[in-house]
């Protein structure tokens, strides 16, 4: 099955709106083994809509909109999509009981246009759109299947996971089954040559893709056949070798991030943490933090941007900056002890390093970094050389700091 | 004049990649008089391709594509542009220099597939790509243009700024103005309000788009017509009626931040600053020092994710605490106090508030926050209640604690 994605909004079309929508969408087809054809960014034009259409019926089988059916004027999927099916809108009660749940949640009253949202073709399967007004409409004309959504990202997202994702596989005769293997700290060339021997003796319904972010690659496998059990069994097998290959560079998996597994691993130990950041400016803090519940385990930070906080908050000897510089294990060092001492935790990183784009040296070039991490398991310090890009250093220090701690704690 | 854009590569139809380029040609492009009608994203497969150029062709004067020209098998556009317009590749000298001028750079040697990459479609017109190896190129046929970029962004930004954006503003007739003022802490509909007299007002060759960010609304005026100057005049004139209106919420104009303004505001005074957080976890210290040469004022931050951490590292009175809260305006204040005490600086910002999702009360819902500004020019507590979404309170906290700072500097 071969699908297209048609988006439909002016505010896609004067760059006001980077459309995110489309690679979630054809990030989940792909994983139910829907191959996506083309993508398509329209404005709320009648005449554009009908020719977008067409063009899509004429190369795939699976057609799915967003957008174009808010309650205003310039909202005219819905019509347009009556022109099509050469069909009329009706009444249909179940979505105007959402819409008036909705209006009764937000304490608003139902004005005539809202109720003019319960309207849908004739010709189609209305589909509850639990987190706002506009229902979902899926159509099945000549063997193709289309489906409208709205554009709101986290209405359409519900509406693919609840109703239109689940009816595609049904219709699909293809099982996909997928699991996502996640890495920190090296590149994805060095990986690749890393795996080489195991990605070539993979099974041919068994693929591999590299999603790299900076500091982090996942690495995702995508089994397809019929036999979901068998399928299972083949990725987990494929993975249990993979995990022998480079399992010290392998943090977690799917939607795992490394604040949330150190922070669970912080409350199974009962530890406390805190984290003395000189390059890093609170960038650990704040990834620590975002993570809900974390002030069961996080205590704070001191963020030590100048050599006299660093002596003066955190206790690092004159002598010792004197001797080695801010940027040095020994500094690194002495700040991890010092956060212990002064916030009383059991845990601590420290981070030392040069963010660029000044103050590099021949020695000590931009992207020179410490990290230190102390913990009641260990002690350890580690020299790390990252970029030239100032936004990059911070996270990849900040990534590399937290999965010392992960392995410390495991 | 309309464009289309069309993007190439297999990335983007799984969803692996999302396609940002888009947004940021259309805008561009919108910003010098031309419309795009449609944006398609297609994989690496010639026939689609050459479907997807006649499609276009049929609707617009003006083809824009990104992708395909890579040095491998995959990287098919070159050849098929030459299939679409009945032409050959050639060698072209300067573009064969500037890949030298690359792997010398980078200390490579070229491979004949690198040499390859110096050979363009003979009807074209090469343009440098200053950035890498692969040539832009502009086509003109039956009085439609074609241009072909690399889809890495910034290769592609910098042959739009630096070719393909000044040749279309050349030949289109409209000439186009604009400028962007920012407003913090206020939303997009209040805005709307308080300027409705003034935005029905504008005349009709200007015209006004909100781009709305969490914390900021950015207010883009836009002035199209002939004359340069005139337009300019016309739209500074509005600008100076629009500070008029709201000249309170607004903190910059273009591409500033808050946190350069602020920045600058210090040096300029040469004062020094630190931060004592709670709630936003060092974020704010994180925007600060992602300000390259922030060293020269900042000197740091407390993170203070605990009642004791308050009270033993800030100094913050355990009765304050005890008797209003930890968030509360008595402690925020001993917070700040605290950190100038401790940092030895001039300024300071310092924040408690409930971010979420848990530790709300009637009294203090979750979104609760107390933010207090102290400098040498003067003391300042405020109270916000932002909404539930703890990443988007962090976001806002901070960025209405950087806008009180601005505004006792100013």
């Amino acid at each position: 099955m071969k699908a297209e994605i048609i988006t439909i909004g002016d505010e896609l079309l004067i760059g006001q709106v980077i459309d995110t929508n489309s690679a979630w969408m054809a990030g989940q087809l792909s994983l139910i083994g829907i191959k996506v054809a083309q993508i398509t960014s329209i404005s709320d034009s009648r005449e554009h809509i009908l020719t977008a259409i067409k063009e899509a019926e004429s190369r795939v089988d699976v057609i799915l909109m967003t957008g174009g059916l808010g309650p205003t004027r310039d909202d005219i999927t819905k019509n347009t999509l009556c022109d099509y099916f050469g069909t009329k809108l009706v009444f249909n009660q179940e979505s105007f009981e959402n819409i008036e749940r909705i209006f009764r949640m937000r304490g608003y009253n139902i004005t005539l246009l809202n109720k003019a949202q319960a309207e849908v073709p004739e010709n189609c399967t209305p589909l509850l759109n639990v987190n706002g007004t506009a229902p979902g409409m899926w159509f099945e004309q000549n063997g193709k299947i289309y489906a409208s959504m709205p554009g709101v990202p986290f209405e359409m997202k519900a509406l693919m996971e609840d109703h239109i994702l689940p009816r595609l596989q049904a219709i699909s005769s293809t099982t996909i089954v997928h699991r996502t293997i996640l890495t920190q700290g090296v590149g994805e060339s060095f990986l690749a040559a890393k795996i080489e021997a195991w990605e070539t003796a993979l099974p041919k319904h068994i693929k591999l893709a590299y999603l790299p972010q900076p500091g982090i690659v996942r690495l995702r496998l995508t089994g397809s056949g019929r036999d979901k059990a068998e399928l299972e069994s083949d990725i987990n097998a494929n993975t249990d070798a993979l995990y022998e290959l480079i399992s010290e560079h392998i943090f977690g998996e799917g939607d795992d991030s490394l604040e949330l597994i150190v922070g669970n691993m912080l409350k199974q130990h009962n530890y406390t943490m805190a984290t003395a950041e000189s390059c890093t400016g609170g960038y650990i803090a704040h990834l620590i933090t975002g993570i809900a519940g974390s002030s069961d385990y996080f205590k704070g930070s001191v963020v030590a941007y100048s050599n006299e906080i660093k002596e003066n908050v955190l206790g690092v000897s004159p002598k010792t900056i004197e001797k080695y510089g801010a940027v040095s294990e020994e500094t690194v060092f002495e700040m991890a002890a010092g956060i212990i001492r002064q916030f009383n935790v059991n845990c601590a990183i420290s981070v030392s390093g040069i963010a660029g784009p000044d103050g590099g040296t021949v020695e000590k070039p931009v992207g020179t970094t410490w990290v230190c991490v102390l913990t009641p398991k260990g002690a350890e310090t580690r020299k790390f050389t990252f970029g030239e890009h100032r936004g990059r250093n911070i996270r990849r220090a900040a990534l590399a700091a937290l999965d010392m701690l992960r392995k410390q704690l495991g």
